[in-house]
């Protein structure tokens, strides 16, 4: 069929067309939403979207990508054909039936999600069949290697440490201490971490506010072969781009597949060749896993999978039910890490991330079982950590001389004080997530929320609980009221919920 | 947040918006995928869309509705906020989680669908999630019941007759018959049929070639009222958008969710106001159904739904293992319409049509059990139906005296012929389809396919299968590449598969 084309200079993710509904009948587009666009000798295969107004019959829209690949101009002629479908579409089908995917299959979809074959329609009932079919272990396996190869790998040499948190804990800065301490330890740890999508902080969001997170492989490399370490923002080297595509599915839908999760979390890490990976399960309401069987179950999976592709994996399952640390929003984050590679820090975030460190060492054999978590003490007291911490910020291109002081938070503030006397009872991570993102966090890096009591704690009425920072007043006001709103923090009570 | 507006003269759709995905993440938009915008003291909810390239942080890309609804022009600032979704994302969400919906929750979902809230992955996950999950007859009920409230509906008063086919049987245009002959009988029969969407003639677009088809509500009330039957194109008449934007996301996934097909079929006849309806149920290969327990299923559920609805519902389980008629396309069909309405025409189909107008007759009890068939073949062979169908001819505005001889048929033709001596064993409708629209069918109504053969006849090598037309020559000789290639008739032989 030739089809008139009108050009819209706008750029779209993937090739793309627009269609009149009748000639998509016509061409038979409604069953494979694909047709093949010939113009002057040159040909491509594009997803076919349809309208019944803004296109009209006889014509075609075409946007920037297809525009520039055939090099077509408005009011050209262009031929169109119908054309298939990709096989993994087919593959696709297959899974929402019920059936097992093979290698071959998971390779053929995941490629085409990376290669942006497949439309959204497509794509969104792979992942929902996912999501309510799951994914046996051959598949998960299947899927972390074809996640692997259709992205960036970065070879750091052997033995390399690595580390994961499942998520879901506020402030829970755990990396930005165990990688100087194990880097300081003699063993390479070239950490990459996520930027914040629906926290109040990412690592990557936190580790900025003392130095840059973004490099190209290269930049990469010689910061590790440097120092040991680094802590970089992931979503920079392209590791899993078939990953940020199906999330993008995910987050609408507030789905979170665990086949699709642990495929995820492991390529990312053999993308960079670690083989030894300390993966943190934190439990507890609030967390992300809710119950200590699944956390059990989860962590089952992870080692299976480790072992399927050859490297070493152990699983902590870690108390979730509140935040780590005091401060929440990259500034006060990264002041609370500073202050813990100082020994000054809060407690709990040090004792946390000695105990992970510990055991990182213990799984790569290269110290006596039992005694990793004395040298990860010794390596942070010492100050040695410290150290190796202004190393990598200096080769990240920070100011490796930053005091916790120097870190700037925002200027207005407003204290929420307890109405109640007793102890802290919980602190619900989501809602101190929701009321920091309110103040500005992660974007303003200044501003978030500082916790002035820990589960466990005696209070009494009018008593702080904790103190909200913002750039601006109005954002402040309403982090303000949504925290009289949520109520983030219960204090005494043997109540858990009220049914009624 | 406050953006900066790049106006597209594009229209979509829906309302949608594009945001910067920096922007997007900072207003949390990535998990609801929607944000209020307000200009000048207007608000409007929408759909967001987010991109790292076609749309700078700071900016948002504003659409024709959107323009138009806040009376926007370009590099005007407006106030961007983070909105809610419907509630009816949750309640996909719980579907898809295998929990069953309730009356409320189906209606805020079908209600959200017609009024285009919903993005194209909350819908996706909505089909796929009921396609995976299925559905239990107090769903089917509540979606019909939501499907004929979000649509028009129009009174055409007591007892009126309906008939569907499930479809997948290609030429099977019984409708054209049994219409004429139910109104000579005096009852009222207001069909409304479908246009083909992968097949190679909808009942309308035959229709289409002795008359219009597309009415608006008033006009069809005249034509019914005058002659006591229509065959009209139910696309016009806007009974169930739900539907047709449900099945934009089915066709492209190959999927076919029975409790929405069910409740689809249902509203479309509950709209109209039908009190009796008979259900045409193909079986065998080729047809939509393979199975005679699969049939069967399928009849008491629709038969338990009509009860539900209080409405009588009667399936005839047919057989669909070959074409019915020997015209496929528009024309060839209407022409074998025309020889059946003067008692010419392929003895088949006017067999069909008067058991099923035959069965409508005695479901309305309006006749003595067992004499349906009689009444409707004496009103067919007495030439009453022919005078009839004159009637709906001129009502909808075609040429009442319109003879077979009179359609016009494609010029070009080429003939298949047997390879082999026998009986023929069956004749695929899928493939007798795709054939009939390569040469063009529905679009070019001229185009299609005439069968020479029937299963069951003797033939010999050299005898004529069927005789390919068409309006093109590339068209017919593609069509006929595909008829040496797919192979629709099979002659002789007692092994039915080869599994290798």
């Amino acid at each position: 069929m030739k089809l008139d084309v009108r050009v819209y200079h706008i750029e779209t993710g993937k090739p793309v067309v627009v269609l009149n509904d009748e000639d998509a009948k016509d061409l038979g587009v409604y069953v494979t939403g694909r047709v093949r666009i010939s113009h002057e000798g040159k040909s491509i295969t594009t997803i076919a979207d349809t309208t019944s107004t803004f296109v009209k019959e006889g014509e075609i829209a075409i946007f920037g990508g297809v525009r520039r690949l055939l090099n077509i101009c408005d009011k050209c002629i262009v031929e169109v054909s119908e054309t298939s479908k990709p096989q993994s579409v087919e593959f696709i089908k297959k899974k929402i039936d019920g059936y097992t995917l093979n290698e071959e299959e998971i390779r053929a979809i995941i490629q085409d999600v990376v290669d942006n074959n497949l439309s959204n329609i497509e794509l969104t009932a792979f992942v929902t069949g996912g999501y309510v079919k799951g994914y046996i272990m051959d598949e998960i396996v299947a899927m972390t290697k074809a996640i692997v190869d259709t992205g960036q790998s970065i070879d750091f040499g052997d033995d390399i440490m690595d580390k994961h948190c499942i998520g879901g804990v506020a402030g829970n800065r755990t990396t930005m201490l165990i990688v100087p301490i194990i880097a300081a330890a003699g063993f390479i740890i070239p950490k990459t971490s996520s930027r914040a999508i629906t926290s109040s902080a990412g690592t990557a969001d936190t580790m900025e506010v003392l130095a840059p997170v973004d490099f190209g492989v290269d930049k990469l490399k010689g910061i590790v072969n440097k120092t040991n370490g680094c802590i970089a923002w992931g979503g920079s080297v392209n590791l899993a781009p078939a990953d940020d595509r199906i999330i993008r599915v995910e987050y609408p839908l507030s789905i979170d597949t665990e086949g699709h999760m642990l495929a995820s979390v492991m390529a990312k890490k053999r993308s960079v060749g670690s083989d030894y990976i300390i993966i943190d399960i934190p439990v507890g309401r609030g967390a992300k896993v809710i119950s200590e069987e699944k956390a059990k179950d989860l962590a089952h999976k992870f080692i299976e999978l480790g072992k399927r592709l050859g490297v070493a994996v152990e699983c902590l399952i870690t108390d979730g039910r509140a935040p780590i640390g005091k401060g929440i929003g990259p500034a006060l984050e990264a002041r609370d890490v500073l202050y813990a590679l100082d020994n000054k820090g809060p407690a709990d975030l040090i004792e946390k991330s000695l105990d992970l460190a510990g055991a990182m060492l213990e799984l790569s054999g290269k110290c006596i079982q039992g005694k990793g978590r004395n040298i990860a003490e010794e390596i942070l007291k010492s100050g040695k950590a410290k150290e190796k911490m202004k190393q990598i910020i200096e080769a990240q291109g920070g100011d490796p001389d930053i005091k916790p002081e120097d870190i700037e938070i925002a200027k207005n503030e407003m204290t929420i004080i307890s109405e109640h006397r007793g102890r802290v009872k919980y602190i619900e991570n989501k809602i101190i997530s929701t009321i920091a993102r309110a103040a500005g966090a992660p974007r303003i890096k200044s501003a978030g929320l500082y916790l002035h009591v820990k589960v466990g704690d005696e209070i009494d009425v009018g008593d702080p609980l904790f103190t909200i920072y913002s750039t601006s007043k109005n954002r402040l006001k309403e982090a303000n009221n949504l925290a009289y709103k949520l109520y983030p923090i219960k204090v005494g009570g043997i109540i858990s919920d009220i049914i009624r």
